[in-house]
């Protein structure tokens, strides 16, 4: 008997079966005696359908009315999930954002949740009904529709656990869980049980398929566990939840890669103070995000060469605008290689368990893997090799810190 | 300069690029100084569609969430309609039921308008601004979502006619306004320029198809002239006054038939009072509509026979009730016919010109097309007839009564 926010992505609700599997889930948790509020998402390509017909009318969609628009999708799935719950004999009623109210900030089309009411929905569950909640969509003080960003209604499940108190959070998706490497390509790849809120916003490449971030970052905030898990299948997922709660028998808990990296050398650039500032600055401005930055030791006092990373879709645009700001930064030549791939390690063990960083390189250097770049973090430690080798370092590394 | 109500049916808010058309409608009237106010349909098909996906979840699906299924088809359009008013420069923006509030009786899925707010919505249109509201919904007293029943965007647009006080009501759709028989069938039919409510709700096989009866039955209690036409061309359509507004040169404006009929003839029944109530209550209790009723003379004083006209398919239900019911009402014999048709003629300027029925009456015989019942209202008369004289018949009575 416990207080449960489901939470159920656009695949788990992506069809009219998938709805109907959906309330069969509710329904065995209700039949326990549990109370239970449901947060649902559009149904799997909704939200891409309403943006293309809106790009159809105008390039430039009115960001007020997109909000309307987009947050159609989650109305049209609230409400079949609520008629297929009452077609089982289960109560059920769809509240939408401006029926609670649950209130933004007003910001269209990337609002945060501020507040909502909970007398109207408390009274509805306690007497045995299931709240049914579309995510992604709020008003703000004035009555304006607004939505709070894709994937946002992960964050309207966790804004629920927290503002009802529930004591747990279940978010319900296509997959089983966080895994220790990506389980498409790498058959050794095990379901990771337990993880610290940390790790999970580490594993970017594997996490974010899993669960939004900012979900996630406030679920930390606020320290409320959550549970990721597949909506295909009765397994446990993986359980998200402060690391202080997390018994660390391994040093590691994933290896991520990505391949959307590119990595620029400045060569013989002039070593004054001030002048990574200078050639970054216009970076910034352009919206280009430099990932990893090395300075080698100047060896002659005067020139250093400078390599970073990048967005492999900003290549072009990097290259630009750093010979358009050539009066300012002073260098010798540019140099850029698009097949690199960024590997990580992650693992919150890794603050108590000395020589990480060491046992990665070894691993890399046994396989020929040469790395070009290092960045680490408290729990995580990136390189970036040479793109052809991503498939063997990750082997590697799973191996290495027994993660088969 | 007027204040004017658009409503866009269906079809011609169908695709992205009908909305874009109902765009350009809406800009022309903006330049030319008037102030508009848009009601619009969901895009033709979206509200089957949506029905489909509600049955496969449940059978007997619940009423008020179809009514948060349903709603969200208008919403999608108002949203659209306004990005593609933004896009082309003119400051438009949707307003849904809730935020007006348009407020209905509460029933779901059959719901009556019965106020709705102004203030908001004058503002913004005095500014020069489109109000875009999506037709059909509204909420109740307890902020639920309600809808108005099948087509009732037109409802919608008659409420907002007179909420508003607007000068003009035009209501686009697919055809271009009300014919003197069914152009598709009848090469010679006439589009009819000015028509009587009266005539328009008479106008059953026709006027249906173009707007809903209840609407019209609104606006003619509070005598909001319309302009029915089509968004697919400019030319003028029909329009629809008060029967004192219109010079009737023509005695009949319209022939319209059905075939959806079926007749029933009940031979020998006992000829006493109450014997017509015994028949006809227990078909009334069943839902099944009686449309015309002949009782021939009794010629022996005891029995008599009596013929009536249902829809062809309640054929098989009424005759199961009458079976069923013979304790009450005895009778010798029962034959049915579903093989008949309906015609009418329709002309509110038979009410001042004798011998309409007879020179209709005429002309059937001069075709050799034999009349199986009549009925007479003061505007219209329908006679019923052999399925397969259908076409004969209303080619020639569009001739008697000079509509080719």
């Amino acid at each position: 008997m416990a207080k449960i926010v489901i939470k159920f992505g656009g695949t788990s609700v992506g069809s009219t079966d998938r709805i109907v599997a959906a309330a069969k889930i509710i329904k065995k948790k209700i039949n326990k005696g549990n109370t239970i509020i449901v947060v649902v998402s559009a149904m799997a390509g909704k939200t891409n359908e309403l943006i293309q017909q809106s790009l159809k009318v105008s390039k430039n969609f009115n960001s007020r009315e997109l909000d309307v628009l987009l947050a159609s999708g989650e109305q049209v799935t609230s409400a079949l999930l609520a008629g297929a719950l009452e077609d089982i004999g289960i109560k059920a009623r769809s509240y939408m954002g401006w029926q609670i109210p649950i209130l933004t900030d007003g910001k269209h089309n990337n609002s945060r949740i501020i507040n909502m009411r909970v007398e109207k929905i408390n009274k509805f569950i306690l007497n045995k009904g299931v709240a049914i909640i579309p995510g992604f969509q709020g008003i703000s003080k004035e009555a304006e529709i607004t939505t709070i960003g894709r994937g946002g209604s992960d964050a309207t499940a966790v804004a629920i656990a927290k503002v009802f108190n529930t004591d747990e959070c279940e978010i319900y998706t296509d997959v089983e869980g966080v895994y220790s490497a990506d389980p498409k390509q790498f058959s050794k790849a095990k379901k990771i049980k337990k993880i610290s809120y940390e790790e999970m916003l580490e594993m970017s490449s594997l996490g974010a398929k899993v669960m939004q971030s900012s979900a996630v970052q406030t679920a930390m905030i606020y320290d409320l566990p959550l549970h990721v898990r597949s909506s295909f299948s009765s397994a446990e997922g993986t359980k998200i939840f402060g690391s202080e709660n997390i018994d660390y028998s391994k040093t590691i808990s994933g290896v991520t890669y990505s391949k959307d990296e590119a990595k620029i050398t400045l060569l013989g650039v002039q070593d004054k103070p001030g002048v990574a500032a200078d050639i970054f600055e216009p970076l910034g401005k352009n919206s280009i995000n430099v990932d990893m930055v090395i300075q080698n030791i100047s060896p002659d006092g005067k020139t250093t060469d400078i390599t970073f990373t990048i967005r492999r879709s900003d290549l072009i645009k990097t290259i630009k605008t750093i010979k358009s700001n050539k009066k300012n930064v002073k260098f010798q030549s540019i140099s850029s290689d698009k097949k690199v791939s960024k590997i990580s390690i992650i693992g919150a063990g890794m603050i108590t368990t000395p020589g990480v960083t060491y046992k990665m390189f070894r691993a890399l250097a046994k396989e020929k893997v040469n790395i070009l770049a290092i960045s680490t973090s408290e729990i995580k430690i990136s390189v970036i090799i040479k793109e052809s080798d991503t498939s063997k370092a990750v082997k590697k590394l799973h191996t290495v810190f027994n993660l088969d």
